[in-house]
């Protein structure tokens, strides 16, 4: 089996919702899988490479056109949410809880809560949107709760972004695979043709 | 005779150097044609849109290797220059007084300028390179360093970077058609579907 192909998104970003709703397909197509990583890309985050998104540029006039476009051109629902910029902390803690139980589940659940913003337009930054999503998943939300709120899920999502930070990645969407880097949403033709025929 | 579209490129740009490899074909499968900008995207340019590129980025490891994967995935050679940032100010006035006369030697010109900064590794910041590679082109020699210093190709520039700035363009490469904005050469496909079946 090929290597997998590592994932990197946060939930507040656009292009990361898009990029969740193509990369298994993408990678299924080539035989391989997609390893999902929630981050947070946020003031906190220091990547060790130079590059730095102001969050000026998020609320920028191009990029709100440009994300309803690039969603258009995907084929993917998209509704601009009222919100933006929202904490993502307790949605990545969410996710990284139950990656390590059931990286299928967690993956179904992202996806929801990726639709939750981006065409429902809630509000991903409370606990409550977040358990919701879970519980209609069958997932245990007294449960689900409690782990969002342990300190060992605060801490494993520390060490993700770490890992993240060292492992080069800036910004969301991010893929890594055989340790080349592809940033953003318009790199999956890249990214498609590096599995296709290799390294180029 | 549909709209042209206009390419804005800041000759130090690896990406403004594909696109200027990609753009003519893209359009003429349309019916269509550029209209090719020279701008400097420097510490002096102000876009009304607040989004920055830091010069950090384009020296950054990610862009350096993005930028050899990216002429690799468009079939343009590409040979990463040993100098990065060069002042582009003396070629852009070049191609504008160019481009005043004759559009098409223009965009010749503005290529083999592109191709001895990212090909042949040449100091394109340099005015004798310039009126070289010009006079490779039939043109003037004396007519052209003449034109490149002359006060009115200041006053052009600055000018055509004050309508860049209006009309929102912010780094380059950059294209416009029909008052939709297109940034980077990963949003060619985008800007093809547009030609293709108009507005999405």
């Amino acid at each position: 089996m090929s290597a997998p192909v590592d994932f990197y998104f946060d939930f507040a970003s656009p292009y990361g919702y898009i990029a969740a709703e193509r990369i298994e397909a993408l990678v299924e197509q080539h035989g391989r899988t997609a390893v999902w990583h929630a981050i947070v890309v946020d003031a906190n985050f220091h990547p060790h490479d130079p590059i730095r998104i102001p969050a000026a540029v998020m609320r920028s006039d191009y990029v709100q056109r440009d994300a309803v476009r690039t969603a258009a051109f995907h084929g993917v629902p998209f509704r601009p949410p009222s919100r933006q910029g929202l904490h993502t902390e307790l949605a990545a803690r969410g996710f990284h809880w139950l990656a390590d139980r059931n990286p299928e589940l967690a993956r179904a659940w992202a996806q929801s809560v990726f639709r939750a913003y981006f065409v429902d337009d809630r509000n991903i930054a409370g606990i409550e949107v977040l358990v919701e999503l879970a519980a209609a998943l069958g997932i245990d939300a007294g449960e689900f709760q409690a782990a969002i709120h342990d300190g060992a899920s605060r801490q494993r999502l520390k060490a993700e972004i770490e890992m993240a930070e060292v492992r080069g990645v800036f910004a969301s969407p991010f893929f890594i695979v055989e340790g080349e880097r592809f940033w953003d949403i318009t790199r999956l033709p890249q990214l498609q043709r590096w599995l296709e025929s290799g390294p180029y």
